[in-house]
């Protein structure tokens, strides 16, 4: 769906989604809409925009079904949103997402914790979702899933790489268009993440889905750096970090987007985003969620002198 | 010199010398060699701990040859001492150190502004101290060299890599043991960070020396797989992030020596260093230079849950 042939990797934003579920504010829907526009205007592609919950267990998301609408009037965007079980799929497909995510751990009692449902009644719902996708027709759309815990569990720990690979096959088998893999812990390394994407790519070929990894222990970027050797070429990430479990100040959650253009770019891989034009989504952060974080090297440091994007002489 | 029999990635800390030289505090040399010891306790066992230099210039670092004397008394320490040209060589021979290194910049600006002379002038200087690095037979130390800007400079932008691999090999034809690059700047990339450190080893075999690399701009680690993957077993990098330049809150300036040696554990490679154990440095710190931003997200975040060193099971 995504226009993609004019860049070499994808930039998948969640900031809408996975970074305002984690603040305690809650933005307002037209802050979202700037937000969401900024980012737009710097060259993002695709975007998460909310997630299809009942509102009492996210308010900041209970605007969900408004953003989606108005977010789709923005020209060449993706438009995303996370249901957790068929119901938010049916939901999501109202609205008129262009994709929607759903995430499945590998962690069984993560699962529990985090959808309340065994992984094998997860696996369920995904076939129920791909058969409303499929009832929508051509307006229906894309499926993705998403493996959360696959590089180990807070509760579990260890998760076992066998049952990591099992699972996303069974998560395609059920109609997932792609599967990709979550380090929602940030238990993962760059020797990890390449494994893991080496066989799942080599189960699902071109199902294989993005990379959504963590910050939490410093080692985001490296692991992006292992992924992309993997042949991963969609990368989750929220601007400044908002989101994704962060820990103390200097720790993120979420890898943040302006440093993964960043490198990206600087290793001559096309964003299709520039740096520089990603300011005004912060100006907008900083105005909206008061007193929040803003997580990032680059938009501190600059980019350095003489710096090129990549295909700049191309 | 460095015991790395039972290790397959050495990380060589430079926190006494350039995190000290960053810090307007003095620490004093009672603290510094706590600290240094410390690091050597958790399994650290090749510490930069002062700079030959006149004490005019880096008061903080004006008991250099005292702490070199006292350090030296640790069992399976190898104890580097930085000298900018041959005159802080030969003081640094007298005090007694095991490895001295010196840096040179690929950038003939940036040379001048930080050494007072051209990159040719410094060439000779490394000619002088291998001379008398040799006089002192026996008890002389290695000569290790680090080409400071090697990816970048704040200067002069843009620095040519036949310009850094035509030093490197000068350097090592002027008599140094090892020839390192430094990313002084924060402006590598993993696409350069691997050209040029394969280049590097091709060039010159098994005295192609450390990655020094800064995490300016959060790619700190990610620079690390790439030097990785083109072979580089040495890395600098200092505790708690301190020094290297950093810019504001969040971003460091070296790399984080705690997320460093998660970093290799987790991959499978020894480092021979506890990350629980450098808590202890961690403490010195605070006590030592109260209000000093300590980087770091393993840390904060703590070890993963079941995480089982390198080797654990060997």
């Amino acid at each position: 769906m995504t226009r993609t042939s004019d860049i070499d990797v994808l930039i998948s934003e969640v900031g809408p989604r996975d970074g305002l579920q984690s603040v305690s504010a809650t933005m307002t829907t037209e802050n979202k809409l700037r937000w969401i526009a900024a980012l737009a205007d710097a060259g993002v592609r695709e975007i998460e925009v909310g997630s299809f919950v009942p509102a009492r267990s996210l308010p900041q998301l209970a605007d969900t079904a408004q953003v989606v609408v108005q977010a789709q009037e923005i020209a060449d965007l993706t438009v995303i949103g996370l249901a957790p079980n068929a119901r938010g799929v049916a939901d999501a497909i109202v609205a008129g997402v262009h994709t929607v995510s759903m995430p499945v751990s590998a962690s069984e009692s993560h699962n529990l914790r985090n959808l309340g449902r065994t992984c094998a009644e997860s696996v369920e719902q995904v076939k129920r979702a791909r058969e409303l996708v499929d009832a929508a027709g051509a307006a229906g759309p894309r499926l993705d899933v998403g493996v959360s815990t696959a590089f180990g569990c807070t509760i579990e720990g260890k998760v076992s790489e066998d049952r990591v690979i099992d699972l996303a096959v069974q998560l395609a088998d059920a109609g997932a268009h792609s599967v990709g893999l979550s380090d929602t812990t940030g238990y993962a390394n760059p020797a990890s993440v390449r494994r893991l994407f080496a066989r799942l790519s080599a189960e699902l070929g071109d199902r294989a889905g993005a990379a959504h990894l963590h910050n939490t222990r410093g080692q985001g970027l490296a692991n992006v750096v292992a992924a992309l050797d993997a042949g991963v070429r969609t990368f989750d990430s929220s601007q400044a970090g908002l989101g994704g479990c962060p820990w103390a100040p200097g720790a993120t959650g979420n890898i943040v987007t302006e440093d993964l253009v960043f490198l990206l770019e600087a290793m001559g891989l096309r964003t299709g985003i520039d740096v520089d034009a990603l300011n005004e989504g912060r100006k907008i952060l900083r105005e909206a969620l008061p007193g929040e974080p803003l997580y990032g090297s680059v938009p501190d440091a600059g980019l350095p002198l003489g710096f090129e994007y990549a295909g700049a002489h191309a």
